[in-house]
């Protein structure tokens, strides 16, 4: 079912591989104003939410749930967003966010928001390695 | 698992119900600019999806991907955006709603764009009727 999933090059471009779950690949925002995972779903062609197979569909929901209990305690934020939007890269893909009162967005949605920051090399770098852990 | 569920009145003042699924209450939002449904979950003080149980998870990702089959079918949208935010109204809440190239907010989130455009009295009735039957 992973046959012919390839990552859409603007996803690659602003995000960084962390791992694999079973059904997402699980990318780290490269943008220092907020802590925020992407999942992909590794399923070729796939856009909707609604075109998830039940069994996806499901796999997806513990997903999410996991990568926001990840964010929350590793950051304990205000709030945790999730949104699957996808009007400009068209692969399905959700965004989980750890959001603050004090965040640059706040009480907006990150998306469309100001511009992303990218982290510096080593904070990438360490930001990686502290999340990993807890992914597994 | 429904006792003590209250619907937030922010969100009771905003958007009209419609039908009750079996986790969700869903309620058509009452902004004419986009088509837009709100699934609540019918869970007393429920905030983020990471607290859902593994079973409402499932059952909440089953009713999100109906209620974007419902829009795309009504509607035929460029694009579904599903988004759980909260950041302003803490219950739990999940937007389901059809985006157009033509838009006010394309390709920008609809939360928190420009100022919600209640439907008329007519209007809203006539869409509530129409989208009835597809939600039973």
């Amino acid at each position: 079912m992973t046959e012919g999933f390839r990552l859409a090059s603007r996803l690659d471009a602003d995000s960084a591989f962390l791992i694999d779950w079973p059904l997402c690949q699980v990318r780290l925002m490269d943008d220092a104003r907020f802590p925020w995972l992407i999942l992909v779903p590794r399923r070729a062609g796939l856009e909707e939410w609604a075109e998830l197979s039940p069994k996806d569909s499901v796999q997806l929901a513990e997903e999410i749930g996991k990568a926001g209990r990840v964010l929350a305690r590793m950051f304990t934020p205000t709030k945790l967003n999730v949104g699957a939007l996808g009007n400009i890269v068209r692969q399905m893909h959700v965004h989980v966010v750890a959001r603050f009162d004090t965040d640059a967005a706040w009480p907006g949605p990150v998306w469309g928001q100001g511009t992303r920051i990218p982290y510096d090399v080593a904070q990438k770098a360490r930001l990686s390695a502290d999340l990993l852990p807890h992914l597994e």
